[in-house]
C-alpha cells in the first residue's frame, strides 16, 4: 500500500492528525540528563530509547504518525545512531508511519545513496523522508524512485516555520511570485506526475505551522496531490486555526507536527501520561478547529 | 588558528590544492564488492576503511585537504558511520583538514545539534561542514558559532555542480540577480562579519567545477573573504581552466575536489599507487592552469 494510504488510513483508523516529533534532547528531561551519563554515551543513549518508547507506548492510539528529528540523534554519537534505529524499527513493526525528519540533500549518485540509507529496507529504514530543494528538482528523483518503489515518500521543503525562511523563500522572482511559490509549484508538477492511481502522491511538502491562515490554505490549493507536514505547532507558536487550512475538505492530506510541548511536559516519571494527556489535547483541538 | 589559516598553511606546505572526496561506493571496487561481505555489513565497513586509509596514505602530501561524503557512509548504516568517525579521526591525526560533505540545513535548536554533531570535539568532529542555505542565514548562525568558537569552518551551497541546480538557484529575482546570486551577496556580508581579524571568514561557499570561467571569476569577487569548494571536477565534467577563477591572485581561497575519477581509477590492488598517480596529476594540472 502507498505511503499516502497507510498515512489516511491510520489517519481514519485514530481519527488523529498529530505527528508527534521525537527530538532527543537528554538536558531537557532528568531521566535523560547528561550529567547522570556523563562517562557512558552508551547509556545515554540506551536512556534515550526508553523515554521514547513510553511515549510511543502512551501514545501509539492517538498519533498518525512519529517523526523522529535526526539532528539530535547524530549529537549523540554512534550510541545516538544506534537508539534512532532501534526507535524507527520499534515504530515500523507497530504499523505506525515514521516521517524521518532529516532534510537531506544532494545530486546524483550521492542523493542515491541517502535514498538507499532511509527509502529502503535499511537500518535506518522510515516510511518518509524529508527533502530540502535547493539543488533542484533532479536532485530530487533519487528519493522519488525508492519511494514509489518501497511505497515510501518525501516531504520536500516549501515554506519553513522559522521566521528567518524569507531571506530566501520569500524573495520575489521575476514573474511575480516568491521563491517558494515557484518550489510549490514544481512540487505540484512532480506529485501530479507520480500518483499511482491515488489522489495523493508520495511527493509530500513541508509547510510550517506558523504561516498564516490565508498562505497555509493558497499552499493547500497549489499543491492538491501533496500531503502537508507541518512543523511548529506548540513551542514555535503555529496555531491550530490555521493549520486546519492545510487540509483537504475530508479532513485528510496534512499532518500537524508538535515535539517538545508534547514531549518535555514534566520533569518527573510522569512524563509518558503527562504526554498522553498533551497528544490527546493537541489531537481533539486539531480536530475541533477542522470542524469549524 | 583558524580554519581558513590552517587551510592556507597546508595549501602552501603541499602546494596543493586538491580536495580529495571519500566516497565510499562498495561496489565500484572489487576489494569493498558487497558481495565478498553479503553476511557481514560489519566487515564490508572495515574493507572500506581500509581501502580509504590505504588512499589517505598513499596521497596525505599531494592534497589540500579529504571530504567524506556522508551520504555514502550513511547508506552503510551503523557500520558505516562508525567508518566515518575512524576516517575522520583518522586524517584529523595526521594534522590534515578534512570537510564533511553532509550539506545539513535546520532551524534553531535543531541546527544546533547538528553543528554540535560535526563541528566540536564530536565523534563526527570535522574541520568544516557543508550546509544548505534555503532555510534562511539565521539557520547558519549555529554552525557559524561553533566554527568561530572551535576554528571549524562552513561552505555554504551557493552554485552546485549539477546540471538541474538552475531549477531555483537560476530563477531571476526582482531586483535582476539570479536567486544564487542573492545567496552568494548574504554568504559575503556573513563572511565580512566574521572575519576574526584574517582575510578569510570560517564562512565559506560552494561553487560547482562545472560552471563556466566567468561565472566562476565573478563568485571570486562577489565573495572575498569566502573560500570557495568547488566539486565537480573529474567524473562530473568541470574544467580546471574554469576553476582557476575561483582562486585570489596568490593562489588561495579556493579548493577542488574530485572523488571518483582519483579513488576508482583502478580495479586492482594497485588502488592506492593508481589514486597517488592521479592527485598528483590533477595537483599539477591545476598549478599549471593557475600559472596561466
Amino acid at each position: 500500500m502507498t505511503f499516502p494510504s497507510r498515512l489516511h488510513d491510520r489517519i481514519r483508523a485514530t481519527n488523529s492528525r498529530v505527528c508527534l516529533g521525537i527530538d532527543p534532547r537528554p538536558e531537557a528531561h532528568p531521566l535523560t540528563h547528561p550529567d547522570r551519563f556523563v562517562n557512558d554515551p552508551a547509556q545515554l543513549a540506551k536512556a534515550v530509547v526508553h523515554y521514547f518508547r513510553a511515549i510511543i507506548e502512551a501514545t501509539e492510539d492517538l498519533v498518525a504518525c512519529y517523526k523522529p528529528q535526526a539532528a539530535f540523534f547524530e549529537a549523540l554519537g554512534i550510541p545516538g545512531l544506534i537508539a534512532l534505529a532501534q526507535l524507527l524499527a520499534d515504530i515500523r513493526s507497530r504499523g505506525v508511519p515514521v516521517l524521518l525528519d532529516a532534510k537531506r540533500g544532494d545530486i546524483g549518485s550521492t542523493a542515491e545513496a541517502y535514498a538507499r540509507a532511509y527509502l529502503t529496507d535499511s537500518v535506518f529504514s522510515a516510511d518518509a523522508l524529508t527533502v530540502n530543494p535547493y539543488l533542484g528538482m533532479n536532485s530530487l528523483e533519487p528519493f522519488i524512485t525508492q519511494s514509489v518503489h518501497n511505497d515510501r515518500g518525501i516531504f520536500v521543503l516549501v515554506k519553513t516555520s522559522n521566521p528567518g525562511n524569507a531571506d530566501f523563500q520569500e524573495l520575489q522572482t521575476a514573474n511575480g511570485a516568491a521563491m517558494y511559490e515557484r518550489v510549490a509549484e514544481r512540487v505540484a508538477e512532480t506529485a501530479a506526475a507520480n500518483l499511482q492511481g491515488e489522489s495523493y502522491s508520495a511527493v509530500g511538502a513541508v509547510a510550517g505551522a506558523t504561516l498564516p491562515a490565508d498562505t497555509l490554505a493558497a499552499l493547500r490549493r497549489r499543491m492538491p496531490h501533496s500531503i502537508l507536514l507541518l512543523p511548529g505547532y506548540g513551542a514555535q507558536g503555529g496555531t491550530l486555526h490555521a493549520a486546519a487550512e492545510a487540509f483537504d475538505s475530508e479532513g485528510l492530506g496534512a499532518v500537524v507536527s508538535a515535539s517538545r510541548s508534547l514531549t518535555y511536559t514534566s520533569k518527573s516519571e510522569d512524563f509518558a501520561a503527562q504526554a498522553r494527556a498533551a497528544t490527546l489535547s493537541m489531537k481533539d483541538a486539531l480536530n475541533r478547529n477542522l470542524e469549524q
